[in-house]
């Protein structure tokens, strides 16, 4: 309460508390009284509460989310499909074209990121654009292709979801379920994805602060599916010059406050090839996951993201550099696979 | 280009823009070549240009959205349900509860703002709330209360739809369909509302551009549903101290690019109930067309929003404040209705 | 405290508070124990204290600034300038060009804003540039430009200081000292005015939150003059339409929480002409109790910020526009001056 | 131009350049008339052009920094101070504490940043702070205890100078003078650290753009001083669950656009002393060529940035951890120092 607001006022919040059903504690200062609120405080409005006469302030002394939270299970969530294994020791690269464009294309860039080293291939068949105009992706039949290659490859598949209308032919696809930024708010989305089979990959909103994102989390697990990976992919702020800003530092902070696994996506995250690899390295040395790299095997004839999209060498350079890195924070990727070495560059 | 770029690089450009079927104009200075595009450019990637050699930078001399372009259509869109006219002279002020919780509260809410003088009931049956854990919205039954409220009293409806498979039901009860900010840029949402009959009402996501939120309304107008209401409701900036920043500025310069009508919303704008009269003055000092404001019959007991929620008298002194300020700028508010009169306060 | 911080992590939290001469007190509840501070808080730091193992978060209750703070100090402060008074009922408006040129446009620039009965002409002799390149400013010769201008009319003047070097020459000229927004937080400079026989006008910094810039009128106020002016003028977000965002809501925020006077810069706060008229109107609408605004007698030929100074004609009639408005909130502008009468526009 | 703008609007811009004595190559296509600006356009306002009828955008073809271009010297700038070189294939590690307190705290941080491999003892004598309230650091005296403990350690030292009237007294001291982020755009001190003979250590403003930037840079140069080193420190965006957001991205970009070397300072860039390590880390995977780091031999007495102060014991691990990261992009870090091997930890 403020300093000095009368008696009257005081009962007034007290009484409001009771009648949610709320016990309070009050404790009386020389100059001001504070009331503690016990127990189960979600059905109170924060913002209501403060503008009652008389109340300095309401804070919450217990984060919103609660199963994504890492009290709830200190010792950290791996997201398995069969052997793959995100949130170990193992930094986990996901990577391949923005979109199914062809057969030649999808088949071309999965066999670049499986010869260095990717385990999960990613592609778009349905794409949110900003336009109406832009191309929308092939739907159904880039989600044949994609599949198609992955197998071939031994890889792993993710791709994006952009309604539930949409879930079900996904989910018949691919390993993961992508959640796309413009979507982290889509609440319908979110909870029919809870009674999913497979694993999502939540992608952080682009002015979604990091609680917003765990309760979108929270959305998914509340509704039965544990197995969320949460994808850091740049956040809108007044710099200009790169397409977004990777929040490297949601990193360490993700791995505090929730036992989920946490990745990066340095494509969208910067929107430009040439800064792809200082971020990518950035995210691994500052405690990530996996990564989420867009890779064409012909990026200036992309019909979507090449500005952003590696050149497969760049993609085996950056590779290699990130094997390095990795060690200096107890963690290893994938080693080179057995398959490359017959293979010719 | 670059200065000082090299021919070949030269060529490679004009090569990759006349394989995209487009036309160049190629202008050499005496330090620099500048190549113009002729046409339709909208299958060029503007980022994939520049990370060619030699590019300096790829400038866009025209809008990407056209429907939604003032220059498209001068004259301006007045968008009219029965005699209600959104874009015309008349400021139309649309006012109500947050939520619609009982029959008792939707009731009285619907009285005290048309007493006031609002054209049309705000109301909310569908909610998306940040956390699963709140009250999430009263459904069908929420539309059915709000709308014979609405007919008692002679004022149209409009409500949120959150998603594809919610169209058909909300498009039964309300007069404009309402897209939240965080569907903003849900497209599959947003073309299948360019086939409904009835007015779109589309909020501002909270940190879209100007741009971004037009090409949203395009979606909708490409799809055949010319009747576009845009509502500025506040962007998320470094400023915490209210919960958004309403961006009133936004008001005449959507008002120039675009033909639509613009309203704002200052009771999410600010979330602070001693915050919305002044921003609702100044939202109508600036050209709006209209305001989206949260009224409720007794706002300290309102599941959701209460602490933004005006008081019944707060609202008809605000009323009475616009109705000195319109006039300024050559505009007027609905007089106070002839039904009035008999009514105790 | 955490739930379930044991006894040995709480003494800990009270022996470095007991060590910092706080006294404490404790409250135990059913799963956690507040600790609250009891007294003058000023030594202490809350980032430090929130890295203590057991400890779950640190609140303030009450703000950091205090003779700025509207607790201190009910009623308002009225800033006086012989019969200028600024934070009463009238909104004073201040206007003139960006920089002092020549005599012939400072004098034009003045005598056009008094006939709109601007009470205060603006212009500066000091300019901060962000590029070394640009035009830096007459100095002292634009200093003298301006104070025959004003005095010829029957203006008061207000100019830009950049630095502690330049106290001494600006206060001989002016009659209010302007704080640019680059230097809100220049502490040496404030701490010099604090000094200073004449009244500040403090520009709010491009990215500083409320909280800083009433602490940077604090430096001001704890030095020993109490003559503030608050003046918001845009701040910088991702929407990079217009040069800043002009935060309107800044305006009843200030209100609340400080005595001082309050005014708005639209020039700056938008950095175009054509949307200056709509904001300067907002600002008055919302509360502001002034504006300061570029008026240049010939922008097309301004050596800096021609693209947000207003014609004088535009000036003119914004100025009746502002004669509608203020009455709507219970203020007055400016009655046409009599010596209008004569002039031949 | 706009489509379809008339001649006369045309030429009032050829016009308008001509006087301004810029030569006009124009450019007429089938549908918009394109004018070329050649050579120096730096007394051009590109916002003023923009207001003139019929122009639809001014688009500046080159940057408005010219020493700080990489362009102006490809092969990038290497700092030396004696044998330290910052901007070579060492990446230099600038660490100590926040502000000099006493003489014990002062040498026993630096004898701790010294045995983990530091080459540069950082510590403030003047502080900005937000509040006139908080501790101002201990001036000239703090200065000759940092001044003694370098010396006696072989380390270089870097102290803030906050105003023109301390640069004569600081440069006595040190070896780097660095300007604070609140300083970023103080042209008065910047045009006066151009006629410095010591290198400048100059901190991104909290909202600076990186053009911005690298023009504050360019004050300095273009005094004489070519010895500046940018030092990236977060930036303010909506995210608050850090104090700052660092941006990472910075790293690379600077790089590309200019030849002057960058480090990070990812102590004030969290605010958080658990999150520093793994920023620090990010910011050498990204190519930093040193770091700024904040050690306190005893952070919870800290009289400032305690929150943020590495123990020593964290700070010899980060270390190590560095070792083995800067290898992965072709850099090496110090090695352990001879005199290490002596000292009981």
């Amino acid at each position: 309460m403020e300093e000095g607001a009368p008696e009257s006022q005081i009962e007034k919040v007290m009484a409001h508390l009771l009648e949610k059903g709320i016990k309070v504690h009050r404790s009386d200062g020389t100059t001001r009284t504070v009331l503690g609120v016990i127990g189960d405080a979600s059905s109170l409005d924060k913002g209501l509460i403060e503008t009652f006469d008389g109340v300095f302030e309401v804070v919450k002394v217990s984060e919103p989310f609660k199963l994504t939270n890492r009290k709830y299970k200190p010792e950290g969530t791996v997201v398995q499909i069969d052997d793959v294994r995100i949130g170990g020791d193992e930094v986990v690269v996901m990577a391949g074209p923005c979109s199914a464009e062809n057969e030649q294309q999808v088949y071309s860039s999965a066999a670049a990121v499986k010869r260095a080293g990717a385990k999960i291939l990613r592609g778009g068949a349905f794409k949110p654009r900003s336009s109406p105009y832009s191309f929308q992706g092939l739907g159904e039949a880039g989600l044949r292709l994609l599949r198609t290659a992955a197998n071939e490859h031994n890889l792993k598949l993710v791709s994006e979801v952009m309604d539930i209308s949409q879930i079900e032919l996904v989910e018949k696809y691919v390993d993961i379920l992508q959640v796309g930024a413009r979507n982290m708010q889509n609440y319908t989305l979110l909870r029919e994805l809870g009674r999913a089979r497979k694993p999502v990959l939540l992608k952080r909103g682009i002015s979604a602060t990091i609680e917003e994102w765990l309760l979108s989390a929270e959305y998914v697990l509340a509704g039965g599916n544990r197995n969320v990976i949460l994808c850091e992919r740049g956040i809108r702020t007044f710099e200009s010059y790169l397409r977004n800003t990777l929040d490297i530092s949601a990193i360490p902070v993700v791995k505090k406050l929730s036992h989920l696994p946490i990745i990066a996506d340095p494509s969208h995250g910067t929107g430009r090839r040439d800064k792809v690899a200082p971020m990518a390295r950035a995210a691994v040395a500052a405690g990530a996951d996996g990564l989420l790299i867009e890779v064409h095997c012909d990026p200036d004839k992309a019909l979507s993201d090449g500005a952003q999209s590696l050149f497969p060498s760049q993609f085996d350079q950056l590779m290699a550099e990130l094997r390095t890195i990795a060690p200096a924070i107890g963690r290893s990727i994938c080693v080179e696979p057995v398959a490359r070495r017959g293979w010719a560059r």
